[in-house]
């Protein structure tokens, strides 16, 4: 008997509107009680005081609470990503996990197929926050749910998503202003950070860290993290997503790591791993949830011409990112309810940022 | 004897960051008497309060004041275009045009070359503006460029970039208030509209239109005008890129029509008619230079996914715009210096845009 | 017997930050089952995709529900004012009536104290937004709120604060675009300036309208009306805040109308009406609550210096002038806990708007 | 013999707009040959990528140009401070100095009047911003400018005005990296830091610094100093204004240290020094000029209540701020026109700021 997971992407009209998900579950098409984790994209700013993210968490918990208690809910994690720049769309995805009592499809052959596990870590002291007791705490979470998820090889997780906590005006005095840094926005940098070297370090790509390269060593990368910082929550949610002979169903995830923000041919390639075309425009339907990081290169140059994203003072550099990139995304993927999330710190190289796809082997 | 063009993209490192240029004139590749345009990608917002426009043609008329005198300067259409987000790259585009003496390369076949026209038209009444009588007077603008360049054809127009006038309270009050509209922002938008229905109907594309569909009837449009605004000029700056057999030199150009905001498949196929490959990224020395206009589609949707662009009062439609289809055009052009600009009224589908690409035939 | 009005302005950390409000109620200090309606300051942009104001609503509600049943819940006015742009400070004002048992506490004297009074009008459609039926269900609804109270005069009424709803493209489209403007943010302006007049017809300041003087005649407006909108909600919620003989309390209500956007001395004027001193910084304690409407003047001059406020397209005039009107009616009341809010369309004349100061006898 | 000072304050309809000064001077008002100093508030972000400055400049350059030599103009600080939010209104503030043949205007006493006097530093290189090498270069600038000026004692010094520069990440890129810091806008915060401390030096209000307090240590600051940030230049521009019996003329000025953004009551004292009135609606004409330095609290808090300016990633805390404490005082002295600059590090106590008001003795 194997596991199965299932993947509902589905529109948001605003933060609060869950009637889609309502629909699914009124619809027995979506059981609430197997939902392992939710993302959502949702249209704030997606920086400090980007409150779209506790208003979709709220709404989700109200929605949920009718079918499970509080203390499971808090066991589910809900990543909100804040920010659809550009033409992204509003959406969220929802993994649902039940045990699979038919066969697999094709018993001939002991096929992997997706694989899910998830972990919530304790609440963070604003002074652990971007430092190495954070990369440590994650470090420990990625690997409680990839065995969780019985995924053997840290080559069989394709991405890693972390939702983490960020430093407030308040949450600064509460420890003294003992923390890494004091800047708010910069906070939210320091903590996706550390989270990726968490990451890393879990997945074996990135050797035992100290504070000071926590944020400015960009040579240490995690090609599979994907981490967002929001002011909701204090500890950090963790989700793996890999593959596994221990699970079955039609879904199966690839992914590959984007050198810089104008890098198609690295994504023509991915998209060819899960269909063999090129570019999904007119064969999107297989394609079940595409999954980002963007981020403004640190050099302040694409390919030797200068951007501008550094210097902007209107416009956050991870705003401007996450429209760019997703433009680039949403036009070979062929739809634009892409989960791309700014600010790619140590997930990736310099500029660059992993990109993963669900994709179904039924519709192909 | 043939005429020659030749087109320059030079990088800005601001917008009195004219050294490039002078640069060009000081090693005599650039000389400056045989400039006919310059286009200029600036970083400021590109809305209303964009000064970076202003300072950039204030730098480039203190550069070529040196050469020029301030009539021969006037006949010169400086067309600034504001807004460089995500990662495009502010860039000038200096276009010079002389006489060829030598004899085309290839004596065997008579190829069509770059063909540059360009007229300035009267100035209008701020009564005319964005209503019939402005597009007539643009579609005669339009035919002497091209009459001017030798373009026989109106299919071989490829790109007609045109600078018109906007309404301010003083040139409203200066009618009585017979005008289209007392919104200076929305004077913008339909002078716009009326230059670009003003190119349709010069190149066949539109029939004879009336006041109350200019801005409205979405319907009508060309798919080759490129229009924007600007408050320091009463008449129109009409700037054709064309084809002809009048011309010689290595390069070319060529167009197609965004469906959408995505459509990476017309843009895959207009690359692959000026290479034989469908995208650039290794082969991106050939193209010289990307133009394109970009909006958000009225509808609030893309292929059936809601976007936020016209509900966000953070950043403006435009500027969200032009970042997600830089993504994009940038991907697939290898390279960050497009001149994308914003409000694409009547110029393209609702929600579409046109895009030109200039290349050369020597680097292929 | 008489009635008795108390408000309780309370600190809010974040849109869903009820435990100010909690904390008065656990405490007995605040009777929940009494609140006639919650006013809330937000720290969103104000402007269309403003879901700060959302999030409070339902927080709010989420908090009263241990007490008030649905029905009860949508009776109670929930009016979120979003932006505290400059230093002013997110904030709850709780307004509570109950019957007064006890006499007048001077008894020679019959004095009027604070009278409160509320209404909620029917849903509107999308079409009836900033016309002239929405005036006249505003109007409908002030005079019902008035009877409510038993303020007998419309002279005794200081403020009618009224939460409107706006459009969005999906609800444009609900009407197949039968609407007075399809531009979201300007639906805002219309949708206050409809209510606005409704107010004004109410209290006979303002005759019978039409649907085109509606936004656009400045010469006809309210000094008592504070106008907001948003997207959470498509009927009108009102306040109707003014003094009777039929209340008691030591609770007071004042109104004057700033001609424009720095007159300090009719700011101070009213300050000694409550007081005797012209300005607050030492004797603040008195004043519970101040309630505010600021505006750009639509001339782009205040007292004939050019503003920049209409031309700026990176931040909404009316986010510009909540902060600048903010900032004087914070330095003269002394605490930046103030409920101003932007766009003033015929609440006031053009460029001023109405102020009232809730105080207290009490505490001279 | 003396010398007299005088400043005329100019309207600005853009950036590029020296109409205004022209005029002046073909009046025979302003002599070019005389200027001194010009201080510039114009109507960009304020931020790193505030390009109105350097618009401004050039325009100015190019009108004196017909006037002065390039020599002669680099000598002349030419101040520009960007941000108008709110209903603050663009202006120059020319200064003039000549030789007064006349006898004081009141032989009986010697009165001091306003004395001017200006520096201009040697250019910094990148790692030398924000450290004390630009604190001691700013130092020795102001004993420079105020021996100039002949002001004898630091106590007779009212104001002084630095324009430093800031970092971009190719300044960064120049020196390697060696900076105080790689943000852009905290560069300009470091800046305007170690500039305030310098004139703090220079004028006996803080003892020598290091490194590690500059930007931190919040409890050294300069109640005089009055320091903004420009791309458009490498050298700090020095102008101090103080009064000296060594200059004559019907101008004087005044300054006080507001302790928090809505101090009225120490500007209502100030005025009050300038006028008798603690107020100007009625009687401003005899202000002249008013500068101010404003910023938002690091605390989070203005008297108690929490504000959100540091916690916004939309809009820049200083833009914020700017409207704030311009709307208390163009309130209090009752015009728009005020040269207010956001980020005042070090520039009186935290939150709180210097004020500066020229005024006339003539038209009281």
């Amino acid at each position: 008997m194997t596991r199965r997971a299932d993947v509902h992407r589905i529109a948001m009209q605003s933060p609060d509107d869950v009637s889609g998900i309502r629909l699914l579950i009124e619809q027995a098409r979506l059981d609430p009680c197997t939902v392992v984790a939710v993302l959502g994209k949702t249209e704030g700013n997606g920086c400090v005081n980007d409150f779209t993210r506790g208003y979709a968490t709220q709404s989700l918990r109200h929605l949920f609470s009718h079918w499970l208690s509080e203390d499971q809910l808090d066991k589910v994690p809900f990543v909100m990503s804040g920010g659809t720049e550009g033409g992204l769309s509003p959406h969220w995805i929802v993994i649902t996990v039940k045990k699979n009592e038919e066969p697999p499809q094709n018993s001939a052959t002991v096929a992997q197929a997706l694989a899910v596990g998830s972990a919530v870590t304790r609440d963070l002291l604003p002074s652990e926050l971007g430092r190495c007791v954070q990369a440590d705490i994650v470090k420990q979470g990625v690997l409680k749910a990839m065995h969780q998820a019985n995924i053997q090889s840290p080559d069989d997780v394709h991405l890693v998503q972390v939702k983490c906590p960020l430093l407030t005006s308040g949450r600064i005095e509460q420890v003294g202003g003992d923390v890494a840094t004091t800047d708010t926005l910069k906070s939210m940098s320091l903590s996706r950070a550390a989270s990726a070297l968490g990451v890393g370090m879990a997945l074996g790509e990135v050797a035992r860290v100290d504070d000071v390269r926590i944020g400015t060593d960009l040579s240490l990368w995690s090609g599979r993290a994907s981490c967002s910082a929001g002011i909701e929550l204090m500890g950090c949610e963790i989700v793996v997503l890999g593959q596994s002979i221990s699970w079955s169903g039609p879904l199966r995830v690839a992914h590959a790591v984007m050198q810089d923000t104008i890098d198609a041919s690295t994504l023509m390639d991915l998209i060819a791993r899960t269909s063999g075309e090129r570019y999904a425009s007119a064969h999107g339907s297989h394609i079940v949830a595409t999954l980002a990081k963007a981020e403004a290169s640190s050099t302040g140059h694409i390919r030797g011409s200068r951007h501008t994203m550094l210097n902007d003072s209107d416009i956050a550099a991870t705003r401007h990112v996450r429209s760019f990139v997703g433009g680039l995304l949403a036009g070979l993927v062929g739809n634009t309810e892409i989960f791309v999330s700014g600010g790619a710190e140590h997930q990736g190289p310099d500029g660059g940022g992993p990109v993963a796809i669900i994709y179904s082997t039924d519709s192909l």
